[in-house]
């Protein structure tokens, strides 16, 4: 027992350092590793194939409601990039930039791909002429490069992996409609897929998409409390259709401009289901999303036919689709259930020379039931750590209070002053992190100044 | 019939501009467009998704290979890229070079990613101690920027989207047969996914990858009787091991450095399969990879019951796992049918009020039947067409007349001297495509200089 014991005495509990145990799972289960680039990390496999699962998962969702997928250019032009010039503004002290292409200086310095609403916007208005071009509802899975000063694992870190999609709609209505829709997709694929209950909202201007005429974000809450933004739905009007010329003749032969929305998921998403769903003994994962579903583990793998029985056993689950492990390596059995265990996989099953006379008619269906179960009690144990960390204040003292003693989002008025919400940002490190769309009043005043209020705001510390 | 008349003029014909037939095929069918970045292309949807199935068939065939994907930095240290300094050279002309990060200049310069070998090396050297610890079969889907002067969609352009597949092995034979194992991977995605028959064998030492002992190669031909470099696998020896220290120490605890090999494929496939399928009405799509299998067009969709019928037609398709499309834009039957035809959509199906009193029981074994019929019709027309354009050559006259007369590979002998293989390119601008692994002479002497020669060899002219 004492290896096993090791295994996981390496892990530092939540309790007692909580950025210790995040970096520590994540290392242990082999999820990522830093690159000799400042900033930038590696993704290896056991990382990398949550990230595919996710992606198959919402790639579907997408297609289902019309997206198309493409690629667009890893560099895009200065001059381009500073068409729209929040965004630019927005985007400037992050970006990284080439300046020069084979043997030759350029003429004009490219940017690495920060976020691509310029180069859509720049393809957009070659490819829409008419109303009959529309709508489009394009979108591109690839990396991006925000030059970071301080990186976490996944969390940030100055390339990421993400989804970025981007629309034209003929009229101001259809794109809102599409913004919202984006924003439910992910809110459903973080319950369903992920198991991780979301707060849906809009975000404070303050706190809104560089260029952005709204943006619609889903927060999710981690284990110690603070909350991470996991997708966000941004709404543009025609801002960008105004900057870039996306113009459109409707049916009765009038120049309109397009309405814009943008929409993006990333490696975030790998972190959160981190800190939602891991515990002491290491990574936990939702069963939809983890690359191995099922570790079988022989015990006494020397016996006659032991070896054989897991094989089969595991050929008879992945025939029914099931992702499934054999454990034959030289460890001992408390050991690789040790090892299942901290890197995350759903079920472990052990076989022995005992097992070999039972018949394994039921191992699919039990397995998969056993799976659906797990899957369903993740979500509510998490929907129930969120409920339970939700608290509601009136006044500056008992907000500060929240802040203080109870981790998690709190629940409070804003009069919509963005000075209000600097000054609690300032006082507390409290940030706001959406509207809800729900928005029955819980007071009527301001928490910060006091004065009338008709806005409900969840705040939190954040990511 | 006018306008369909036209939709099809419109594509110059192979045999009058096949270079403008190609530049036709890939505009009409919208499959890229060029991006504002001299050099950079777009891939839109029609075309993005021929990528998309393809990947997925690759994907699945590395998987069962043992390969895990992973994900590493888009960008390179100079220093890093430096330590092979083979590989440097022959990728320094082409490089882009990040000099600046957010608000500062950079210490030292970052290449945007033209090839990943200096990166896994680096990742290997780190997490590669034992033997245990092997073999490692990683492969990362990403793009790859090389700055080049002339471009061609898919064919060549300064960036491109591929996988690249880096391993790490505890012995030569190990690797040898990995590299080549991959290879076959590459030869029977074509011929079974793509429709495509190829080539099989090693570079001389003037074509092959710089810093490979050995690189492997399938080439394929083009309707225009021009070779396509489709998929390469290189043997790198412990080359890259011994300038990056990746070593692990082995049963007897003695340290020894791994040996190494690599693979790639990319984009350029897209255009093999335009080049190998297309004819004068288009593009032509093999069904496994065609994003559109099947095309529905309704004739007189106004009728009653017409759509409906349509759309429950398709439903039946898609629940079988076919990929299909109904057409009910306000265009004529007439125009949709060259439309979807000049597309490549496999299979068109019209229905009209007469079919409505028709079952459709069998519709959906028909389709697949004709699918399956189509794609072995497509491998066997590129079979018949590449065995038809192969010729032998025994002297330098007989040679050239095949060069100039007989498109497609010759076969030809060659001594080993790079003088011979380096005059035949600047008397012919045929060069030698790959020694195939089937060795068995034609001649006893070179075909260049008449000394006696061992070594057979396909020369072509190539894009």
């Amino acid at each position: 027992m004492a290896k096993e014991k090791k295994l996981v005495e390496e892990i530092t509990s939540r309790e007692e350092d909580f950025a210790q145990w995040y970096t520590d799972v994540v290392k242990k289960a082999e999820l990522m590793s830093y690159s000799k680039i400042k900033g930038f990390m590696n993704y290896l496999p056991a990382g990398y194939a949550i990230w595919e699962n996710m992606q198959k998962d919402l790639d579907r969702r997408f297609k289902e409601n019309g997206v198309e997928n493409c690629y667009l250019p890893v560099l895009i032009p200065e001059s381009l990039l500073s068409k729209e010039s929040e965004l630019v503004e927005g985007f400037a002290p992050e970006v990284a930039w080439v300046t020069q292409g084979g043997q030759s200086p350029l003429e004009e310095r490219l940017a690495v791909r920060p976020t691509s609403e310029t180069m859509f916007s720049e393809l957009y208005s070659t490819i829409i002429h008419s109303y009959r071009d529309l709508p489009k509802t394009y979108n591109q899975w690839c990396s991006v490069v925000r030059w970071e000063k301080t990186t976490r694992p996944f969390l940030r870190s100055s390339e990421f992996l993400w989804q970025e999609g981007h629309t034209a709609f003929a009229t101001e209505e259809e794109s809102e409609e599409f913004t919202q829709r984006m924003l439910n997709v992910y809110a459903d694929f973080c319950e369903e897929t992920l198991a991780i209950p979301v707060v849906k909202g809009r975000k404070t201007d303050s706190e809104k998409f560089a260029g952005a005429s709204s943006t619609y974000t889903i927060e999710t809450l981690m284990h110690d409390g603070k909350a991470l933004q996991s997708g966000t739905s941004h709404n543009f009007g025609d801002g960008f259709a105004k900057a870039y010329g996306i113009q459109y003749t409707d049916k009765d032969n009038k120049l309109q401009y397009v309405h814009q929305n943008s929409f993006g998921a990333s490696t975030r998403l790998i972190g959160a289901v981190i800190m939602v769903h891991g515990d002491d003994s290491g990574l936990v994962l939702p069963p939809k999303i983890a690359p191995t579903q099922i570790m079988i583990v022989p015990i006494r793998q020397d016996a006659e036919g032991v070896l054989d029985a897991a094989d089969k056993i595991a050929d008879t689950l992945r025939a029914a689709g099931l992702r499934v492990k054999v454990d034959d390596s030289e460890k001992s059995p408390g050991w690789k259930f040790a090892d299942a265990e901290m890197r995350g996989i759903p079920l472990r099953i052990e076989i022995g020379p005992k097992d070999l006379q039972n018949g394994i008619e039921d191992v699919v269906s039990t397995v998969q039931d056993l799976l659906v179960t797990e899957q369903a009690d993740m979500l509510q144990r998490a929907k129930d750590f969120l409920n339970s960390h939700i608290s509601e204040a009136h006044d500056y003292d008992e907000f500060r209070d929240c802040v203080n003693n109870k981790p998690g989002f709190i629940k409070a008025m804003w009069c919509g002053d963005p000075e209000c919400e600097a000054k609690i940002k300032a006082d507390t490190t409290a940030t706001s992190r959406c509207m809800p769309f729900d928005q029955t009043p819980i007071d009527d005043k301001c928490v910060c100044c006091g004065k009338p209020a008709h806005k409900l705001v969840y705040w939190g510390k954040a990511y």
